[in-house]
């Protein structure tokens, strides 16, 4: 069993559970009527723009605004990979971060287009994010089991804002038995988009990467992996239809359910490499589980 | 212990996991390389018409279109109490439903103005909740710790979507001990919407009620409970801090992390009513608990 210090050196950036500004104490009432002071998640509004154009407001726990921001458009689409952006400007108080390209990009034009036609970006932009995924190939890779039961067992050991306060999601940008990368947040998408800014500021590589998320596989989160290049998307959770479908279509390795020995692969089985028997690998200890939400 | 024919017999809509079309089976391998076959939720995308405009398009399980599309403007603020709904037109094959009233709402040319100024209705329709909540008074209710403790006991039994296949939330109408409308969807919204939606068709009042939820406790879900009029929202997740200072604000009743004999009530306390001892209620049967995801 790998220890606490060493599995946390392991990271570029860990969750700061006691950072200021990401929970809060807050006093109720347990079922006896006792007072119980409990740490609850921050969440915030945050309005990203693309130069002068407000795109959308995410509700956030609030750290790394400007991955977040920058992470947010790339996988929209909405900042192709040669776009030069020359700053990222966050404004606490107002909450508002602001992402700047050296020339107004076409997507502003574009989304002032559609939203004319379609009252709301929310459609607009889960439809630019599907034109993304035409002709996309995703590269060949190893995909170890030890180091999916490596991986499991690190990030459910280190210590995060859920185990702190729960209510909030985690992705981890890993590679091979390594996790380098761990955000969290309250809103769905907002860990893995973080993700997506940081390797897009750290000019880091995504076809030997793998990307580990807490929540569910949905066509979304899908779509976003696909879109950043990683060829591996895991999760301790379930799988929609459309996730499957569409990772099939790109050639995703999906790897649902992983809990303890067990996993499920329902797309990209040909990446896996069974290197352990899963026999040999220790069911989950509950206290390490994820609790529900 | 109550039946689960008895349990059954108390709602006006149940969970349906048989119906056809809200899963699909999926072949894949487990971790031996055993090939295993899995039911997964759909997911699919629905468009959302006020009149002739376009406002959202929603993921979801794809049941109950005409109640969601209903519910979601309802509780968006663009369809007052008053406004005379004409007809609710839903077309499977092209994925859309039209709400129509009997004059062209001001929402419409609302959401047109605003959307030129902020790009995307995501921020304007967040305002416009807020907005809503001013004012807002949830009526004095009574909440016996005896039927938080039944609903989360027959709700945990029922048969549903999740417990067959995962990775879905479920929202429940519930008065007093009895849990009345049932409801489930990948959206994490959705299901509290399709609630609105049949409590606005069926004339429902929403004073003597509760609202159960699977999910958290965000900003999001505490909002649309005041807005419905429910003064009670329960859940066996967590908070976050947002979601709380909400509920302070217009006074609803808020439990949390509800588990077995297990919750922590973190607003409106005064409504709760202690009838029950709860050294008396069982632990939560781990069988009965909800996975993560």
């Amino acid at each position: 069993m790998t220890k606490l210090d060493d599995i946390h050196q392991e990271y570029l950036i860990a969750p700061d559970p006691g950072r200021a500004g990401l929970s809060r104490r807050v006093v109720g009432h347990d079922e006896s009527g006792k007072p119980v002071e409990i740490a609850v998640v921050e969440e915030r509004p945050l309005t990203i723009y693309l130069n002068s154009r407000e795109i959308v407001t995410a509700m956030t726990i609030g750290d790394y605004p400007e991955y977040l921001a920058l992470g947010f458009l790339s996988n929209q689409g909405m900042l192709s990979a040669d776009e030069d952006v020359t700053a990222i400007d966050y404004d606490e108080e107002l909450q508002v971060v602001v992402v700047r390209t050296a020339t107004e990009t076409d997507h502003e034009a574009k989304l002032s287009r559609k939203t004319r036609t379609s009252g709301c970006a929310v459609g607009t932009v889960f439809g630019d994010m599907m034109e993304g995924l035409e002709g996309l190939v995703l590269p060949a890779a190893e995909l170890r089991t030890s180091w999916l039961y490596a991986l499991s067992h690190k990030i459910n050991r280190t210590p995060s804002l859920y185990l702190e306060a729960g209510a909030i999601h985690g992705t981890v940008l890993c590679q091979a038995d390594r996790p380098l990368v761990y955000m969290e947040d309250v809103g769905r998408h907002n860990a893995v988009d973080k993700i997506a800014g940081w390797m897009r500021a750290e000019g880091v590589s995504p076809e030997d990467k793998i990307l580990y998320t807490t929540g569910r596989l949905t066509s979304e989160m899908v779509i976003k992996t696909a879109l950043m290049g990683i060829p591996v998307l895991a999760s301790r959770s379930g799988f929609t239809a459309w996730g499957v479908e569409i990772a099939r279509e790109v050639g995703l390795t999906l790897i649902g359910r992983l809990k303890g020995r067990r996993f499920v692969c329902l797309s990209g089985e040909d990446r896996l490499v069974r290197d352990v028997d899963p026999g040999s690998v220790a069911e989950e200890d509950r206290r390490h589980g994820r609790k529900g939400g």
